[in-house]
């Protein structure tokens, strides 16, 4: 077994040789269905897998085949990766990671243990989640907590060399997944909570040197701007971030960057979202708040932007525009075409151009959504009920029954896209807020949020979540099985006719891809957050899940918060979680007999 | 679903109603193969059970059907119960109590969470454990760290009673299971390391008042001795343990009772052992020590001791007497024998006539053990090899290569007999050690162990634990599956023909009872040093274990210990246990398709 996994290696190392062929090569691991190499699957963030060995016929029939837990209480997001014969396993702060060898049912080639100071913790926002490691030139990369960027030898787990991404100290910490593109490893930062002016930096593989790096507010050169850089096909112009912000407000201006990045090798960008503007509190920091709440289309080679498209401006209700761009070739109103599809926090599922930014449709995603009527689609606005408008209804005012919540229809747990479907599939959040602004003053490092929060399902439902099947061309459900809480785990679309997902209770399930119906289910050991993958070892396919409840749907239960309005407002409305689970990170991996 | 596990309830609390039948009814309901009543499965602690449903045919399909993280880390000795519809399950140290809806994946009925002072924790001397709860008389029973008994109401999991077993703040802790037998809760104490002079308790069922206490050394009224309790067939006589200690040793005497309890209802004798006389160091306490290392057999109405056995007088190894003792109607030496039956850490299985305390049998159960080369069966005492005495070779003398090592031949790891097959499934380590002794000072609280140990396999050996069978009749090894760590794990045997175990690794696995060979095995999230337990639900048969690495063998895992002799000497030997397995609770229960 020794000699065939040292093979394995010699053959992954081999093609990973040349830095400048890194990309080239990562790329054709990612194309590998055997393999699981990069968070989101693949460059397009599909999370589809072209396995076929479990059907929607005998995926009745899995079962758990072996299972690992990580030592470590609270969520568990992200998921593992599977390069060869081993599965990377991260966790949660204090952001251990696993070299688990798939020959021997996850026997433990190597551990890493970052040292951290667990002071990080508090700026923490939504629990000490952390959505996994990236693979790439032969290293494993790392963004902890505490923002060391670390590259380790995939063979050893020795580090190679460490960057450091941002300050703890002002409330920036690491919670997402780095991405490699060519030579460079991307990787965002957390603090939208802290009023930490957020980027995405670009660091060399080779040696960790920063290459570039993109705030998401700020002047020109600190946004990476230029003179093509466009929004709904018009070009941005000069100071398009700093003239919608007052005075030097842009500097504590939040847009954290925590979220899934994707790439598009043809056209030469990169994808990914902005967050929420610092503060919560939006009476505070008049203007559109640009570029906060922005989907980017950046040279990943320069970080230049090509375009942006910004969905809340002047964000009065947390709606981060972090989660992931899954890009996809599909009919759009009967056009073929190179989309870039998302499903915002604010409820409405974007579908644009990708090469152009041009904006094609934007549908909510759930009928709840209240805040807004529509997008108008020459400008890009949504058109905001002042009903439901904090920012209308002013400071200490409780504005109230708002749909969705701060957490948003959809959070970071990443959708799948099928192409044998062209549908997308969606785990969402189906829940309410009540939303009251107060005057908050910045001190670095301290929570920088001006607003009380509180949850619930939406009037008259009894369910926090729906998993659904979304038609992005025409932006339409077409179909949706209600939850009891919030689906805060990652899908997977498979070419077997089955898609899958995790609840928070804690169940993996197998759905008909066509119609919804749910043909399998198994109870993890905790609720489940994490991402589901899959991949082939020795001729069988693998599913694999890592439960842990947490992140900010399960942070009462993670951070043993009780007052409704604790854990930015999230604890009162998923307290029945307690009814089925607890805290515990562990991998399950799951086969056919 | 809920009227009917209204239904059961009701029937289960018929039949507890009446306190003064509260033996009999328990009884009934321990013979009821379809559930898992007491903490050893029945009264007379043979872990067996007839469901047959699993058989040595089908096994090999078993799998996992559901699972549930305790939410808790460290090391996971004892099993959940089942009562009805319902499994309870327990967790170390805060020693959290889950009532889980059998009808319902595992759902939450009810948790109880003491609130313990955790400066307990460093007097836990090997893992923060509790070997699990007792059912009686509706009522779970929960023996914390910190010493408090608490009475729960099954139903809701509020406190009803409780009493205070000992004192924490000496170095006495909670570890063990409690026994309900009549009206009486029996509960012993740890506390071997700190000069504790333990006792077992007997506290009425209702309130908690303590009925009677019988200390292990000590005055004849503190151990409940009178003038009919006998040794070897003989009345012990007067002051029969304080003859056998230097001036007023006894009172810090250790003896601890941390083991199992079983009961035979025909004879109304209780059984158990105490364990190693403080301190280690055995120069400093001339003397047998009586009664350490003792078997223990009383009247369970009065306390009063109808016979003894001391396995070994004057302990030098830490060889705690305080394994289970098994009740087994056998043929020994071709006469049917109501035998009990006792795998003790100094390598020792005995075999002795449990009405009378008549030694029968007394033979090594690991060929490797060297301390002793027999026992006289006409005194009962073990002959001693000067080579292996740290006694005999003096204080601060390194004496090596002493079989077993301090955590024995087998420790707390329960094993299993089959009266199909009239042999017993013994979990056990393999194991060596060099002891030091040296100088220590008694004082309240603090650690009185003045000794230093290391421990490694047998020389030649690499594998540090066998699952063996043996015929306690002949004293003879059937047969021996070598493992590479110590099996720390409780047997199950059951009708099916199959008998399983887990492993330190985290390997469920089952075995054919006739010739040990392998016929399943998962890989559940860590290492397994709870029992595995058997139980009906809706017609189906299940088996459940929970897993979560630590105890004495991982404790260099559960406490983050490095050096080779901390823990008592245990983290050396098992340090390639992180190779495989990390902390973290979880129940597993596994079924057929």
């Amino acid at each position: 077994m020794k000699s065939r996994r040292l093979l394995l290696w010699s053959a992954v190392l081999a093609i990973c040789a040349g830095t400048a062929s890194a990309n080239e090569e990562l790329r054709k691991l990612s194309q590998d269905p055997n393999q699981w190499v990069m968070p989101s699957g693949n460059y397009a963030a599909t999370r589809y897998s072209e396995l076929n060995q479990i059907t929607k016929d005998n995926v009745n029939n899995l079962r758990p085949v072996w299972s690992f837990s990580t030592g470590v209480l609270r969520g568990h997001e992200g998921g593992p990766l599977v390069v060869g014969d081993v599965m990377y396993v991260h966790t949660p702060f204090p952001n251990n990671v696993f070299a688990l060898d798939l020959n021997n049912n996850g026997r433990v080639l190597w551990k890493y243990e970052p040292r951290q100071d667990p002071s990080v913790i508090p700026a923490m926002c939504c629990d000490t989640v952390n959505r996994g490691v990236a693979y790439g030139d032969g290293k494993i990369f790392l963004h902890q907590a505490d923002n060391a960027l670390v590259a380790l030898d995939a063979r050893t787990g020795k580090e190679i060399w460490k960057a450091v991404v941002d300050d703890a100290k002002k409330g920036a910490t690491g919670t997402g997944a780095p991405l490699v593109v060519k030579d460079k490893v991307l990787v965002g930062v957390s603090g939208g909570e802290f009023g930490v002016q957020s980027h995405l930096d670009a660091y060399d593989i080779k040696d960790g040197k920063l290459a570039w790096r993109a705030y998401s507010m700020g002047p020109d050169d600190q946004i990476l701007f230029d003179a093509n850089t466009t929004s709904m096909g018009k070009p941005v112009g000069k100071d398009s971030s700093l003239k919608t912000w007052q005075g030097d407000q842009w500097k504590i201006g939040g847009g954290g960057t925590w979220g899934w990045i994707s790439y598009d090798p043809q056209l030469n960008l990169i994808y990914y979202g902005s967050g929420n503007p610092s503060t919560w509190n939006p009476t505070q920091r008049p203007g559109d708040n640009k570029w906060s709440m922005t989907i980017f289309a950046r040279n990943p080679d320069t970080g230049v932007a090509k375009w942006v498209y910004q969905m809340t401006p002047h964000d009065q209700w947390d709606y981060d525009g972090i989660n992931e761009m899954i890009l996809a070739d599909i009919p759009v109103k009967g056009q073929q075409t190179k989309a870039l599809v998302h499903f915002d926090r604010n409820g409405f599922a974007y579908t644009l151009n990708r090469e152009t930014g041009e904006l094609l449709v934007a549908e909510k995603f759930d009928p709840k959504v209240n805040w807004a009527t529509h997008v108008d689609m020459s400008t890009g606005r949504p058109q905001v009920v002042a009903e439901y408008s904090p920012q209308a209804n002013g400071e200490d005012h409780n504005t109230q029954q708002i749909c969705p919540a701060a957490l948003g229809s959809k959070d970071q747990q990443p959708a799948a896209y099928s192409p044998q479907t062209h549908i997308f599939y969606v785990p969402t959040n189906h829940v309410c807020m009540d939303y009251e602004p107060f005057k908050v003053t910045y001190s670095a490092g301290q929570p920088y949020v001006g607003a009380t929060v509180n949850m619930y399902p939406p009037k008259g439902d009894n369910d926090l979540g729906n998993f659904i099947a979304w038609d992005a061309g025409s932006g339409k459900i077409v179909w949706s099985d209600p939850e009891p809480f919030s689906v805060w785990s990652g899908a997977l679309a498979t070419a077997g006719g089955v898609v899958f997902y995790g609840t928070l209770e804690g169940y993996l399930k197998a759905v008909d891809m066509q119609t919804g119906k749910e043909l399998y289910r198994y109870k993890t050991p905790s609720g489940i957050i994490g991402n589901v993958n899959t991949y082939v070892h020795n001729g069988k396919q693998y599913i694999a899940v890592l439960s842990g409840v947490g992140g900010w749907a399960g942070i009462g239960l993670a951070a043993g918060l009780t007052k409704d309005t604790y854990g930015l407002g999230a604890v009162g409305a998923y307290k029945a979680l307690a009814n089925y689970t607890e805290l515990g990170g562990v991998l399950t991996v799951f086969a056919l007999p």
